[in-house]
């Protein structure tokens, strides 16, 4: 039994309660009770409690490129280039150490679960590796040795565009075929705290029938599906030219929307696309961060929503790694897009960054604070200049605190943030630093 | 003489330069070297140095509201109305209570000079206080005791709306005429570290012959000059039925728009709006987070800055104080409207925040680090979790850092944040949570 006495915490159905005792076994909640006056032998826990939060859509090795791509690159698909030119740079070994300084950052942002849209898969010019999985095992052992869990989306990537053979760093990405994707993806290790995810990478990399057999297959191991989608008017263009119908309606045809299914962005769509994932259950992860900083325009959160579409939220291209910024984001981009203010309801930002962002990388049991759901927990501290007089309230975690509030995390019941430090590495600038370096010396 | 040694620093016409020697005498640069090995007896400023920070648009005690008001009030002017129950309640000792806390946390976050838009003049149904600028003063203590220089921009508020009359809260902010208001702010004691300047607060709010004689006496005074325009459409309708002019259009009837002068959001603009700024010289606070927060919508930066109009920016109702996200918004907010990128120069960026930001307030000699401006310096944090990796670049601060990673503050020669700490103010959350109980208990 582990147990927890927090100062304040956010219960479903309840809000924000106060000296909340929390019971774990086997890191899953087992009993919660409110207005518990002695911490006992509890480990306590300042500030506002919440659920850890989820992140849905990562790519780990983007953040080598923060600070770094700010000035040139005018464009996506410019800024796209610089991209590959780091990723053209990485071995197994070295993005071990590069993922696993960013999945320590998250860490100490409160992120709890982490979704890695992996396309990274082969060796420079597509040469296998003698394991064929280690880039993605790499990545499993660096969520595992910071204590997040992991859901590893293992991403279909064949072509370089419509009817476009890949080329240079592109090279790395592809299994020649759907069938060899799917193959190498039945031989990764399993470990705990982690699953295993299909996703194809968009409809211009994979073509029509190869996309059919990746959400084949993803049917058949019951894996959670992720897809970029409509992110850059670009794709869409080119894929009504090419198919006459939008990326929406194609990934629709070859039965990649479901109810386990997420697409990521959805930033420019039509009304029939947005039905369509309605009807669906497809879920869509939103990167406000990332598509502010990528010029990718503003998407239609609040129709979607309005639509019962299920939103998450991810740090993407980690130009900032912060849900709290992305969970507030989402708000304030609709407010920008409809010139209304209350969008959302906190409640509704939060649902986003934790129990919808935990289902769409195929956790039904995380993301809230109640019995029988993994222990994942975050404080944010409600004593610091900027939370300061905000009072105790969700409102002051998702529009006052910033990542830098994030005190303590607890992952399926282990303690991994303490006061700010990551228990299980020392020094996470120091790793970044010398990670990053070492690729691009 | 005082010397800070810099790990890397940003000079105008050099960029980032490494072990950078500053002197100063009197609060003022006397001399700058580069490549300079060995610290001496100078204090040490790691990571990067760069000139402090301008907030050239405060209303302190909307600090009050923040993660009180993200939930309730659906557009601006039911937001105006929840501001206005706050402002009721203050008075001369609670606001210098509140906007001390305010100010220490601007100084921890990098700003080193704010302007502070004033127009809670007066008590509860406008009763003038024994010294008729016992709030403004308030103010000006607040500034001085945490060590930041303060523009106090003595603001002209007369009327409710076009037409209408003051009422309930904003009794308090009214002088009765312009040329009272004018008698009034030649009253203000002088303190160092602080001066005076004058704003008309809308074309709503101030009737047009009165906003005639602040502008004269803002000229006469040789005072900046700051207004509030175009932030809602609403406002500008009601101006154009009004006046059959745009508000911009009437500002620069009444000769309110000129060199010294700084429009406030300047939001919805017509084509010929945006030229009387330019041909004026009359400069625009941008308040990018502010401007998302009350959902007013994206201005035309690109423009404007296209056009030659200095841009500043301001915090303004402080949902955040962190001067370095609004210039990085003053970028996203235009990638977002242009779905293009890097349309602003880092560089162009820093100068907003702080030279532009310092020349809007008044002060020509602050904002660079060069011989013969203030002593106003900010260091960065280059290995935090959110910096690490990212280079000692300008772009690191303005793309990759947060108010958090700033360490020290120097103002005007004076060390006032050291390690993260007020050096004036102990404990400044508990300062910001007790002042802002006070007022609501």
């Amino acid at each position: 039994m582990t147990t927890w006495w927090c100062e304040h915490a956010w219960l479903p159905d309840i809000g924000v309660a106060d000296a909340v005792l929390i019971e774990a076994v086997d890191g899953s909640i087992v009993a919660i009770s409110q207005d518990v006056a002695t911490p006992s032998d509890a480990t306590r826990l300042r500030g506002l409690v919440l659920p850890g939060l989820a992140n849905a859509h990562s790519h780990a090795f983007h953040r080598a490129l923060r600070g770094r791509v700010q000035q040139g690159p005018r464009d996506f698909w410019a800024w796209r280039d610089v991209m590959y030119d780091f990723a053209a740079r990485l071995d197994p070994d070295s993005y071990y150490a590069l993922a696993r300084a960013v999945y320590a950052e998250m860490a100490l942002a409160g992120i709890t679960c982490v979704g890695e849209f992996h396309y990274l898969h082969h060796a420079p010019g597509g040469v296998r590796y003698d394991n064929p999985n280690a880039m993605g095992e790499a990545l499993i052992r660096a969520a595992a040795d910071v204590g997040i869990r992991l859901t590893l989306l293992d991403t279909c990537y064949l072509a370089g565009g419509f009817g476009q053979p890949l080329e240079g760093t592109q090279l790395r990405f592809g299994d020649g075929s759907a069938d060899a994707w799917s193959a190498r993806v039945a031989e990764i290790a399993n470990y705990d705290s982690m699953r295993v995810g299909a996703a194809i990478h968009s409809v211009r990399a994979v073509p029509v029938p190869e996309a059919e057999v990746v959400a084949a297959a993803a049917k058949r191991g019951g894996w959670p599906l992720h897809m970029h989608l409509s992110e850059q008017p670009a794709e869409n263009e080119q894929c009504l030219e090419l198919h006459d119908r939008t990326p929406t309606q194609v990934l629709a045809d070859v039965g990649a929307l479901t109810a386990t299914s997420t697409a990521v962005h959805a930033t420019h769509l039509t009304g029939t696309d947005i039905a369509l994932l309605s009807e669906t259950g497809c879920g869509v992860c939103l990167c406000p961060t990332t598509e502010r900083d990528l010029a990718d325009g503003i998407g239609p959160a609040g129709t979607l929503a309005s639509q019962g579409v299920r939103l998450s939220l991810g740090s993407d291209s980690h130009a900032v790694i912060d849900l709290l910024e992305e969970a507030r984001a989402m708000e304030m981009h609709e407010r920008l897009a409809t010139n209304r203010r209350a969008r959302f309801e906190a409640s509704t930002l939060l649902r986003a960054a934790t129990v919808d962002g935990n289902r769409a990388l195929g956790w039904q049991d995380a993301g809230a604070i109640s019995v029988g759901m993994r222990a994942d927990l975050m404080a944010i501290d409600l004593e610091s200049v900027r939370t300061a007089g905000a009072g105790a309230t969700l409102e002051t975690a998702l529009f006052a605190a910033t990542a830098a509030d994030v005190t303590d995390v607890v992952v399926d019941g282990r303690h991994v943030v303490r006061d700010r430090r990551h228990l299980l590495v020392d020094d996470v600038p120091r790793e970044l630093a010398t990670s990053i370096g070492a690729v691009l010396s």
